[in-house]
């Protein structure tokens, strides 16, 4: 009964994978998301592709004013579908993370679009503000208004305290008068605000009549009229331009001479100003009242890490689907076999599906972790939110990097994998890399945002060693820390390849890995102090092989960790079991390998055999896993329609549906328009050459 | 006196930088590329410059068909200025060579868009025909005819003896009758095809009436008339459409029912037909002579890689000057210092500029082995042609993948350190990594070459253990692997850091390394086949970690070792030589430390201290560099116009340049023509959602 519920794939050449698959695929799906996400995911999917707005043709050239026009009316299309409704979301937190999910496998512009006025404006209104701000996140709701977040100025974005936009407060009128002291200044990378924005929250330096600067503060500025969005006095608004990717989006900046907003614009939770311009607040120290205005904004990184290997996916299932039907050379000369056979295309790939299923399990995982911090927070029960606040962001800041990155990679090795036909616009993988692309960058660049978890880390280290702490965290990402004394004495002892194919081996290492790096970190930290460096050069001059390879380890020590306990977890369903497991020592195995040096350098491995052991057995699972890899991305796979990949589709014709699309191009057929610049006017070869 | 000729840069923010490098940039630029070779970019690169049809505005969003205009008539602007005549060419070798470096920083597009017709088309059919194909030659050059080279079809690329397009001999009327069988047999990808080509070098099967197949030829087609650029009866011909990058060249594909052309259009260099269908050839394998029939293009390779060089130069170049300038964070609360002052930029891409370095002297000398190699086939005198051949096919099947893949991960690397303002399309980092992407691909995909040089220098191990032979080879590239047994017993002996600051220690390390790699790829090969795989499954078995590692390793070692003898030459002026000393050190270890696994797994390193000096060592030299760095780019860059990147000008000026070309982009001000579906058609929440 329940069979019918997922639906089967259409027949073709991939059946022949289809059909050695170790595991039922449907099963996979069950599993993984549930049957009512299915159907949930399904009902997305056909919607979307039933509405002829949403119509697109494979690799069209669409210029970028039209691709601004559709998204916003696409944008619209979702509120009147509003497929997840506030109570909804209220009573599944997932229901709207799986919405985001599919129509980021859609398009991702099309989600911040949303997310930015609904989001980011409104709920940073609503967190910020007061009663008396809810009116703008009403309008915001219905769209009478439409927001955006100013916060990076042109010569600003990841030290966000230096902002340099001014908010100075006129008694006279109850007004605060908004500058940008030169272009310099100008907000800058909004995005929303190249083309629709009509309001902003807009981080600004708050100075009292006394001319105190009381640091920065956010407040709702109107930038355009909404009756006819054209910009307002004072303000001066614009578009961006071209990005690499993502160009759905309207990415602008503002600058502003004088303009005036009422007194009642600040967002004065954490300080006010009364009618006089004496300066109210909560917080005594400055740093901590900016850290709580900025503080919610974990949850975007988290977040980040899903749309990233959301990403992932969709170009895993272009790759593996076109590999398992492109043929190319044989054993013989008559005979030629899939490219899937091949242990190099293998090895390109498959760890590459490993890492996919890992970071479903994690993501999910991190914001499950994430949800429960903000039910913390909201109920102000007992529970250690502070200590949750602080591993979350640990986990956030590290997470999107190893998402965004793994994803970044991953997509251009599926790109080249799939040789010529990878770098057609119309199979997408250009798309997806370049709309993958500022996930390393927003929101913290992934290298600035590392230092953060390096430093939650020695944060314990040090805690345990002054205080005597006992390591343990509310996320429990850090607990095994405890045993730090024991861990590093430990040592590789797997003996054969099978010894090897089991995710406990590298989680070991793992284990020791963050330990050792832990404790050299610190070490070369404190030596770099001796050396008379003062906090921020030591601290700089330890990121190198120290501090970044410390954070790194650590979040995929988790994300190994998390996989390796559903792998084996009872309650995973048996039939599924032994291939999770698979998937979970290759993610496990492939990500150390990356370490190897380490894990020598600090004798945790010695000889020839270990390197080579994690080899092997490396190319053993790739090659057990390639008959299952075409059902693997089955699983993770969204309808033709939503890949929009001709090479990817679900029935395999990958030269079918590549030809068919190549005929409906615009004009491929037709002469240029310019044929005539061909046929007449003909060079005359050096005739512009000077005469020397 | 010489002074006057190297231009200066202008004054601004990087003159601090500038200031406080080691090195005369300008002496750099004569010791480089010549004071003469310096003359001729300025004069190509102003000359762009002055001619409006040139003109371009950072980022801006040019329509396909646009792009393919405009790059047809700036192909035919390069004909009028005939940069490099014939003759000139002739007698200078480099010049040519020089002038694809301009204009390709310029647009790759027109570059590959130029070539494919006068070079691939006309030297093809000027090398595989004779006498009577003269007329396509000519016809060429003065533009009556436009070619491309048709090889691959849509389901046949790398393996090229597998093509299905036919050629049959039809005696009663002395044609050709050329067909595809069905279009997974269409030529596909064919460069200039898509829009302009009027003639294809085109492969086919040739069958005698007798219906023999007498292999792979290539034949001369008309497919649109030049008169009209109307496609001629029996072809279907027309455009692939957008790709990721080089959107300037129109590739396309064709498909021939019954296409009869004369049969003097075969080009019968390898074999011909007489006028009744019989087959003639001056060869008598099959093999041989389709070996001869594409063995010329080992120059693609070799150039590809220097054509990724100099995406790598222009990234390094905006990403760097970018470095310099920008600044964020700082010691104290007030004072922000360049990010190239932290050690986590530097490492980022300092590493990339040695290579840089490196790949120029290296694609230089390489470029340099083809040129002999070609000469020694025109005076067919006593030189080891064959030799040569073989060596230069193994150089250009691993420099390729070296050169694109070194250019490919510092472009992004260039991008995400540049953050959110690498990201905008008008700062070229996109363009770079999509212009340079292909070069992965084309010409043979890059792992897939690799194979061609593990397999050349098994060779040559397998010929000394059977026959004997000194291992020597006229490039010299593989003379050390004779004292294989001796290296192989060396073992790292540097004890400080300041031991390996000197490109002499990554050498022998890369020397051991090789022949480590290659005893190993054979004792694995010899493993598999004694296992009972045939040759084909042996081989495929042993690239991952074996074969692949081993031609990646060798020609790392190639590269490094000119460039170290470059740096130890006398003649290499004495103020050059420290900084070039230091790149070649930078180069050499920080290619090394990705094979860091191995040179422990093999016993060269052990214990902790090999990978902590090589480490300490880069960060060391990374730390020297930096403040060279902004002058070893000026070395490197075009001019801005060239360049066409706001934050990568010679000025510095990354935020007037950046805020001035968002200011001039289209419509950057004006509401979105689309305006009112904001203003009105408001959506309402949920009027399109089922009610279940």
């Amino acid at each position: 009964m329940m069979n019918r519920d997922v639906a089967d794939l259409p027949s073709g050449p991939l059946d022949v994978y289809r059909n050695k698959a170790s595991f039922s695929w449907k099963d996979m799906v069950r599993f993984i998301d549930g049957e009512d996400v299915y159907l949930f995911k399904q009902h997305v999917f056909r919607t979307l592709e039933n509405d002829p707005l949403f119509a697109r043709q494979p690799g069209e050239d669409v210029p970028i004013e039209k691709k601004r026009e559709l998204t916003f009316l696409r944008m619209k299309q979702l509120l009147r579908y509003n497929f997840v409704t506030k109570e909804e979301a209220m009573a599944n937190p997932w229901k709207a993370m799986y919405l985001d999910d599919c129509l980021g496998m859609y398009d991702w512009a099309l989600v911040a679009k949303l997310f930015l006025s609904l989001g980011m404006f409104g709920a940073t209104v609503a967190n910020s503000g007061s009663s008396r701000h809810k009116k703008f996140v009403e309008n915001t709701e219905d769209m009478r208004i439409f927001g955006c977040f100013a916060l990076t100025e042109l010569s600003h974005g990841s030290n966000t305290r230096a902002m340099r936009t001014t908010a100075k407060y006129d008694p006279s009128t109850q007004e605060f008068v908004i500058n940008s002291p030169d272009f310099e200044a100008a907000k800058f990378w909004v995005g929303n605000l190249g083309k629709t924005a009509t309001h902003a929250v807009v981080y600004a330096q708050l100075y009292t009549p006394d001319q105190v600067c009381h640091g920065l503060h956010s407040f709702v500025v109107p930038l355009r009229d909404p009756k006819t969005l054209l910009a307002l006095p004072g303000v001066l608004v614009g578009d961006m331009g071209k990005k690499l990717g993502q160009n759905g989006l309207d990415n602008g900046f503002v600058m502003f001479h004088n303009v005036r907003i009422p007194r009642e614009n600040l967002l004065n939770k954490t300080g006010d100003l009364t009618p006089d311009g004496r300066y109210v607040t909560p917080f005594k120290d400055p740093k901590k009242r900016f850290g709580a205005s900025l503080g919610a904004l974990s949850g975007g990184r988290v977040y980040i890490t899903r749309m990233a290997l959301i990403n992932l996916k969709l170009a895993l299932t272009v790759a593996i689907r076109f590999s398992a039907a492109r043929r190319q050379f044989g054993p013989t000369d008559t005979e030629e076999i899939p490219v899937l056979e091949y242990q190099l295309q293998q090895w390109r790939l498959i760890p590459y599906l490993a890492a996919a299923y890992a970071l479903d399990n994690f993501t999910k995982s991190i914001i499950m972790n994430f949800v429960e911090f903000q039910i913390g927070q909201m109920l102000k029960d007992n529970s250690d939110t502070a200590g949750m606040g602080r591993e979350i962001h640990a986990i956030g800041c590290s997470s999107k990097p190893l998402g965004s990155w793994t994803a970044q990679r991953g997509i251009q090795e599926c790109r080249e994998a799939c040789g010529g036909h990878g770098y057609l616009a119309m199979n997408r993988l250009g798309d997806l890399r370049d709309d993958n692309d500022p996930n390393c960058t927003y929101e913290g660049d992934n290298n600035v945002l590392l230092q953060q978890t390096s430093s939650y880390l020695l944060s314990w280290l040090h805690a345990k060693q002054r205080d005597g702490v006992r390591i343990e965290s509310p996320f429990h990402t850090v607990d095994f820390l405890e045993e730090s004394q024991e861990i590093l004495k430990s040592r590789f002892t797997a003996l054969t390849v099978d010894d090897c194919v089991d995710s406990a081996v590298p989680l070991a290492a793992y284990k020791w890995l963050v330990c050792f790096l832990l404790e050299e970190s610190q070490k070369k930290l404190e030596q770099e102090r001796a050396s008379g460096n003062n906090d921020f050069e030591a601290r700089n001059n330890c990121q190198v092989y120290y501090c970044r390879s410390l954070a790194l380890a650590y979040i995929e020590h988790t994300c190994l960790q998390r996989f390796h306990e559903l792998t084996t977890n009872q309650d995973t369903p048996a039939g599924l079991r032994p291939v999770l497991r698979k998937l979970c020592a290759l993610y496990g195995l492939w990500s150390l390998s990356s370490h190897m040096a380490t894990l020598y350098q600090g004798n945790y491995w010695s000889g020839r055999k270990p390197a080579e052991l994690v080899q092997m057995a490396i190319l053993t699972l790739c090659s057990q896993l390639k008959d299952d890899a075409v059902a693997l991305v089955d699983v993770l796979a969204p309808t033709d329609f939503i890949l929009n990949s001709p090479i990817g589709c679900a029935d395999g014709q990958i030269y079918n549906h590549l030809w068919s699309t190549v005929m409906q191009g615009s004009k491929v057929l037709e002469r240029p328009s310019w044929w005539k610049e061909f046929c007449s006017d003909k060079p005359v070869l050096g005739s512009l050459r000077p005469k020397l």
